[in-house]
């Protein structure tokens, strides 16, 4: 440590790692689109998309963790801490949340209060114990609940819900939505998350751990909430035809609506395709 | 699982033990003071200290685990890891992370943006690489660094010194102070920090855990900075009197500025000794 402005070398290094393989940018790509759609700079919508991605990215860092999910492989790497350790690991998810605030504030600081407030409120929807982190912690004690699909559906809206959700509804906050609209967005959040949930429950068991480029298998033997494990490989295909004709009702109202104001979000429900492709074709809705 | 607002028990049950053991509480003391002497509202200055203890708690919470520090008790109590589990013990710190950006930004929402960029920016530093969790990579990765008392000090500065430093410099942002009393704010923010960290340095030297409510006596086994092992016991004693003579050099340089403007800080200096004080009578300075 030569001086105060030094980053300790494991910590730099995952960091690195982790900003140097991006992943598919699904939700930056969503808030930036939605961002701009609404009015914002080109920088601050960059701020605002990066920080949604760092949350994202904290979230699977940790989840990964052996406390956790104990995977391996993450976007055809060892995870952060197969190779730096778990307590670096730790550090690099921290480092990642606290630039995301930091980043979402300045992107917001020039809006008025009211929208500021509700961002604030979204975040704290989004990621606390109603949101990501309150999922993460049913989905760990999944083994003791029910196990039923509706528990598992339950789960997975805060897990992987709230974040998705916090993509959709953060820009959205720009907009000053009217209720009927709110409602829309919210239930397109519930849709398009569970859709992106069965997807991976579905990989998790057709795909092996090389295609994925991450860890796959693991639901069943960790005892975690997977909708192909309660309704079977053909139901959770049947669930997200369903599921996938259910947000396209809502994008349609939401259209019907709002005209252009919404138009970002059917952009962002084609560019989602290739990331809800499974291993073998999926049937489409009739 | 029976509703989406259902905390899951042992999410709930760290959550509650953390909440129902607060410690000292002197970060929420400092911050609720100074937020109310420089004219926030009761209410938002109650949320202003909360953010900034649960900053401070999590950063606990996270320390302690096995994979960092791996201590087994702390406020006269199993650590959270030893009674709820790892992973438990890192979502509720998450949890309390969350809340407290919530917190923070619900308490300054009313402020000018030039208070609300400031604040972001000290929490950003405060907390990131260049601050508490920058310092705890250090601190895991002393045995690689010289060893020496500047390396102690300067890893000291970060991750004890930046947590302690927010909760000075955050409700100062209200203030909108000089840069002659900004730059008297952070010397003293260094000097408090340190006069902390070498407190806590001897007491894990010469408590034992009963004494100290934590596991003390780790710092050499696991090779951690320890300035009472750098310089000795009775050199970190000097070390703490001369920052006690340094701290108040700069509080009184402040107040024949400032006036009343910084008589808080008076206060709080006083109501520091009780959580300075050591297992053995410690020597003033001359």
């Amino acid at each position: 440590m030569r001086s105060e402005a030094d980053v300790e070398p494991r910590l730099r290094d995952a960091l690195e790692q982790l900003t140097a393989h991006p992943g598919k940018l699904i939700r930056a790509g969503l808030v930036y689109t939605a961002a701009r759609h609404f009015g914002l700079g080109p920088s601050a919508a960059e701020r605002l998309a990066c920080g949604v991605e760092y949350f994202h990215v904290a979230s699977l860092v940790l989840d990964d963790l052996p406390c956790m999910d104990d995977a391996t492989m993450r976007r055809g790497l060892p995870c952060v801490h197969r190779q730096h350790g778990d307590a670096t690991a730790i550090l690099a998810a921290l480092t990642l949340i606290n630039r995301a605030y930091a980043l979402i504030a300045a992107a917001l600081a020039a809006q008025p209060r009211r929208v500021r407030t509700e961002a604030a409120a979204c975040l704290d929807r989004s990621l606390g114990v109603a949101g990501s982190v309150g999922g993460q912690a049913w989905d760990l004690a999944f083994a003791a609940t029910d196990r039923t699909a509706r528990t598992v559906s339950r789960i997975a809206a805060r897990k992987t819900g709230a974040l998705f959700g916090l993509a959709l509804l953060l820009p959205a906050t720009l907009a000053r939505p009217s209720s009927a609209e709110r409602r829309a967005l919210h239930a397109l959040c519930v849709y398009w998350g569970q859709l992106f949930q069965v997807a991976d429950d579905l990989r998790d068991v057709l795909a092996n751990s090389f295609d994925a480029g991450k860890t796959t298998g693991r639901d069943r033997p960790l005892a975690r909430p997977n909708l192909a494990h309660a309704l079977g490989v053909e139901g959770a295909r049947r669930r997200m035809a369903r599921l996938a004709a259910q947000a396209e009702h809502v994008l349609t109202a939401l259209e019907l609506h709002g005209g252009t104001r919404w138009a970002h979000l059917r952009a962002a429900s084609l560019a989602f395709r290739p990331a809800l492709a499974l291993p073998e074709p999926v049937r489409t809705a009739a």
